[in-house]
């Protein structure tokens, strides 16, 4: 994932200035920056209308130093089909006013830049592939699991899409056998999905409190570590990644970390001979090196990668 | 997945000729040729012994014309990382007098070509890429419903690898309700995956009686084509492929795609907005064009890619 700084101007080696934003549900928001420790400028945008939040963001890119490329990592789903007359568009998101909405195509002609494009989940796999926890690899997934959960994964060095992009978060599950009476908290999948089960809002459906009111102790966080350890299981045997990367507010219960890696081993019964889901698993299923940063790292990065795809 | 050919000789364009084995559990079956549609010459070698295999291989090879590559879709587990002193070898598999085997690195030295060398559901999707039902597609997924279920997929144009490889057919699932007291047929995971619900093996201790032996308007098939679905949907959330290609002596019976792509349909609840998996469902969930040769035939892609990377 390296790549080499701009040539050196006046002596001194410059490096590139890519603008980056991490397009949420709730809030955009914008950067400037070389790098995760470069971050010159940061600015948190509501998501109202489209025509507001896009147009508060170009002038926050304007009233900054000129950016060599914009990278977006955004709420899908999304158009990621460059041969599509909808790519760089939302698409049929449930949020109010967003539905089909262009969302490159205004920002790359107000900036007139490149725009990298991609889900936030990609970008922050691809993030923490550059900078953080999967530096090195080729095949990683980044996993958050808070009010929703979402995956975006980099297989062979490249960012995972297709038909469209991964919904890793709606993938099917095993009900536990003690929550067999649990209608889930999907509103597609019920309880037959991950997100269904595991997400802040299946916990707090299940047990009646949110998550962050729960006692370390509280069996809920078992069966929360199995869930989310099930999920896993498929992501490795579907992907095979050298690493595991979960980010997310219901993750931020740290001592979830060693309970989700003892009940990965469990779910995949010795069934996949590798040392790094034995003895090598602390090192394996691990936060995201960028914290709560990763998205608009990621975003940073998918701006990199727009401008070395030029 | 296009090449050029070699550069014509005498005036006559000419194809390069590979080698290819599909390397299985129980026999190798070894071929000569440029493609789907000029194969040459095969031969079926039982898997005994490594060495006496992997012999009669070679004694094969040195019957034909000299090839340029060699191409194998091998039984797993497999190592595939280059880096590893194990490459090219059969690792911890179940087949007496094969664990830890180098396949590679014999075959390799003794026809003194360069080795492709992947799974064999890998190479089926390759070969699948390159010939088949998936031309034309950089995201897509091969798998084989029978004894086993297994699946290889090629993502962004590459065949998937990370730690080890892919092993589709121990994704998790969900039991169907129908179905809550079956303790499933997979040695590691019980019902709990997709191999220990789907699989011949799995239809056989469920009802009594072998797949084939089973009418058209049993139960059996329905719950198998749920079964079916549910594991594909997972694959779609995943990966997003942009072809689903299902083989394996299960699919054979030819009516379960009809009630796959359903169930499929289902199983998602609508969840993945995408006219593929609406309208043009019968064009996303297909048999392997190249038929039961898929294996055979993407061994000789594997061959190909070899002698492009070289």
């Amino acid at each position: 994932m390296d790549r080499e700084d701009s040539k050196p101007l006046n002596g001194h080696a410059r490096k590139p200035v890519y603008g980056a934003i991490e397009a949420g549900g709730t809030k955009f928001v914008c950067a400037v920056g070389t790098g995760p420790e470069d971050i010159h400028a940061v600015e948190r945008i509501p998501a109202t209308s489209p025509h507001e939040t896009l147009g508060r963001c170009i002038n926050f890119f304007r009233s900054q130093p000129k950016i060599e490329a914009l990278g977006i990592g955004c709420f899908g789903p999304i158009e990621l089909d460059r041969r599509s007359p909808a790519y760089g568009h939302v698409t049929t998101t449930p949020k109010a006013g967003w539905q089909h909405t262009d969302v490159v195509g205004p920002l790359g002609e107000a900036l007139g830049v490149s725009v990298g494009w991609d889900t936030d989940v990609n970008g922050a796999a691809l993030g923490e592939a550059r900078w953080g926890a999967a530096r090195g690899l080729d095949t990683a997934v980044y996993v958050t699991i808070g009010t929703g959960i979402g995956g975006g994964a980099l297989s062979g060095g490249r960012l995972a899409h297709g038909l469209v992009h991964p919904e890793m978060g709606h993938l099917l599950l095993p009900i536990e056998p003690d929550d067999l009476g649990f209608a889930g908290a999907c509103p597609f999948h019920g309880a037959r999905c991950w997100e269904g089960v595991a997400s802040g809002p299946a916990i707090e459906k299940r047990w009646g409190r949110r998550a962050e009111t729960l006692e370390a102790d509280h069996p809920a966080w078992d069966m929360e570590a199995r869930y989310i350890a099930s999920g896993l299981a498929t992501l490795v045997l579907v992907l095979s990644p050298q690493r595991l990367i979960l980010g997310g507010g219901v993750m931020e219960a740290g001592h979830l970390f060693p309970m989700v890696r003892k009940h990965l081993q469990t779910a995949l019964a010795g069934y996949v001979q590798a040392e790094a889901l034995l003895s090598g698993i602390d090192d394996y299923v691990v936060p995201p090196a960028l914290g709560t940063r990763a998205g608009i790292v990621g975003a940073l990065a998918l701006a990199e990668l727009a401008a070395r795809s030029v």
